[in-house]
């Protein structure tokens, strides 16, 4: 018999697709170009000259063998190191191969995570607006994740109901700065109080509350904007990182999780990560993208297209009379919507081509999130929409 | 806390691993060349040029974010489409891109395929010898791996023993045929009557028997050998393909689910699969590794250096008076040892630079494995030690 929970899981349908899948139709009847099509968190930017080159130069002059072998478990030794490397060297700490574990995507470097520190029926506490796919992520593991409400003045961390919900089942915190959706970033100060109340806890409890940082959008944070290294601030951290955003390759699958050197075990922990591989069917990622990205580590592609249009979104939604937190980094922005049913609030917005997703999906009901990784042409060809959709619906 | 079960991982060692540790020391004391080392199946013979030369076409013509974006959670469409294509043509059955799910190597498909079928405590038979990773591949699902012994005489099945131990409990069968490490491939015959055992069991049981087909070696079939088609002679058939072995690019990390079109829910399954996926950091396969297979499919690397490896090895094996199984494919011969004990046999080999692997991590004591993945000139070298290692220890 085929397993029920995979069946039962084919009847959910994601609201993201849904309107990805409206504006693909509906672009076919207008044009693409003339769908405002905030939808999708896919990087729009193209990859860097020198990732392409290097994948190039690998193809013409290594043999195949040495470019296409095996991997070891951990990834490739050498890529190991460079990444120690370039973490050490960008944030202080002594990071070395021996804390590097390579995997695909941060989808992959988080299935690693939640299984080091979760047995079924621990939790996991990660705090709203979030990530909607860490659901199935942990949930299919037999592990819980429970998600803490949203602090809507700031989307940094409410944190009463945080203390209150840190109860002795919880293993592990997960969080996402900067965050999708929101687009803050921590600060050092809720990472500090953070930290302190994970410190507190674990002694209480006499079990270690791992924090396991998922940081895609490193990477992408706007000017002036004070980006923190999570790892910093708390010796129990796993970092788990992706090149998806910061390369603009997110069908490459590459990323990796890097385990605080001050973590207890921290050497164990990654040599657990490759058991591990073994019951997901992971098995390291691609050879050739692993010794591509080696090479790019300290680059990233023009990432500043992102920030242009945030500009530009966040002073048109703020002249409209928007809430709206200024997002520090990602390509996302996470207003309130103009009528508490959010999901409402974007069926209407459809009416004028403009694709919004409501925040429902991201555990905020009542705000939608607006991904601004589109050309900036675009981005001000919607302004007009959007004035139109907010002055004929809500004046 | 670390999770235990794979921290108690740690102090197993892989048999494999140790040898081809000791087979890397010695060879740096008396030259890699020098040493004839038997244990590791990484294929030793170029890709073909056409893969090469379409990854740099596509790098060269096509833009970064069509060439790395992300690829659907099923795999990309063109490529699913361009396999079912490829394997109606090949083997008769009405594939479709709704039975294909593309994964990350043959490790990665088989994770789905497991979870696809059972539940912590149900069981899955797989006949010995067999490719040790299936016990943490299996067993870290909660489902239970349990090997029925070989027939030693062919290395086909021993049914006896098989229809004793396909009890009710048993949710799937898992084969690997041409297999890991016999070399041999399952006749018609033995297809025949495997399926007929498993309609049976199936309608005695009330609950379907899929049959796990893991295919790494298909290509790898040695002349005069038929090497039939293991999904055309049951329904419920779930294929797991690997292109590591028939293109050379074990480290890139791509295969496939094929779902017999006859199955009961085929259509579903592949769905689930992408269920599945969330909840084990899969995420589909490199973009760009996907596109260019799909370019290649029909192609192999030059394979024919295995059959010259086999023929020269299975020539002076029987011609030293080793009982010995001809392979009919794969890179694999599984003598058996000149002793009772083969990790004594292969612990004296070592005394001249042969490196041979101990039956018993395949469930099968008292035999060994050679992998042949290597120049045929070094075969060649490597007889003559084979003779000295016979003739001073076991005449």
């Amino acid at each position: 018999m085929l397993v029920q929970k995979y069946k039962d899981m084919l009847s959910g349908k994601s609201v993201i697709r849904e309107l990805s899948e409206f504006a693909t139709a509906r672009g076919q009847e207008i044009g693409y170009e003339n769908v405002f099509d905030y939808s999708l968190g896919n990087p729009s930017v193209p990859a860097p000259r020198e990732f392409t080159d290097e994948m190039i130069r690998m193809l013409t002059q290594m043999g195949t063998n040495e470019l296409h072998g095996y991997s070891p478990s951990l990834g490739i030794t050498g890529v190991r190191e460079a990444v120690a490397t370039s973490l050490e060297k960008r944030f202080g700490l002594p990071y070395r191969k021996e804390h590097i574990f390579m995997a695909v995507g941060a989808a992959g470097a988080l299935a690693h995570a939640f299984r080091l520190v979760t047995e079924p029926g621990d939790e996991i506490l990660t705090f709203a607006p979030y990530f909607p796919e860490y659901g199935p992520y942990v949930n299919l593991t037999g592990a819980v994740l429970k998600v803490v409400p949203p602090d809507t003045e700031s989307f940094q961390i409410h944190f009463a109901k945080f203390e209150e919900m840190l109860t002795e089942k919880v293993m592990a915190v997960l969080i996402n700065t900067p965050n999708n959706p929101s687009g803050v970033v921590y600060s050092a100060e809720t990472l500090e109080r953070m930290a302190d109340l994970l410190r507190k806890k674990s002694a209480e409890y006499g079990h270690t509350i791992y924090l396991i940082s998922d940081e895609p959008y490193r990477e992408i944070v706007f000017q002036g904007v004070d980006a923190p290294c999570v790892s910093a601030f708390y010796d129990d951290t796993i970092m788990c990182y992706s090149f998806s955003k910061s390369l603009s390759i997110p069908g490459e699958r590459i990323g990796y999780v890097a385990v605080n050197p001050a973590c207890r075990d921290a050497e164990d922990m990654v040599y657990m990560c490759g058991q591990i591989s073994r019951g997901i069917g992971h098995n390291c990622p691609p050879s050739i993208i692993q010794m591509a990205v080696a090479k790019v580590l300290d680059k990233t592609a023009d990432l500043s297209v992102y920030e242009t249009n945030m500009n530009l979104l966040y002073h048109e939604m703020t002249e409209l009379g928007f809430t709206c937190v200024k997002p520090g980094g990602t390509f996302y922005i996470f207003p309130r919507a103009l009528e508490e049913d959010a999901k409402e609030f974007c069926r209407k917005a459809l009416q004028y081509d403009l694709i919004l997703v409501p925040g429902d999906t991201f555990g905020a009901p009542g705000y939608f999130r607006m991904a601004y990784c589109i050309d900036t042409e675009k981005v001000e060809r919607s302004l007009e929409a959007l004035r139109r959709f907010v002055k004929e619906i809500y004046r």
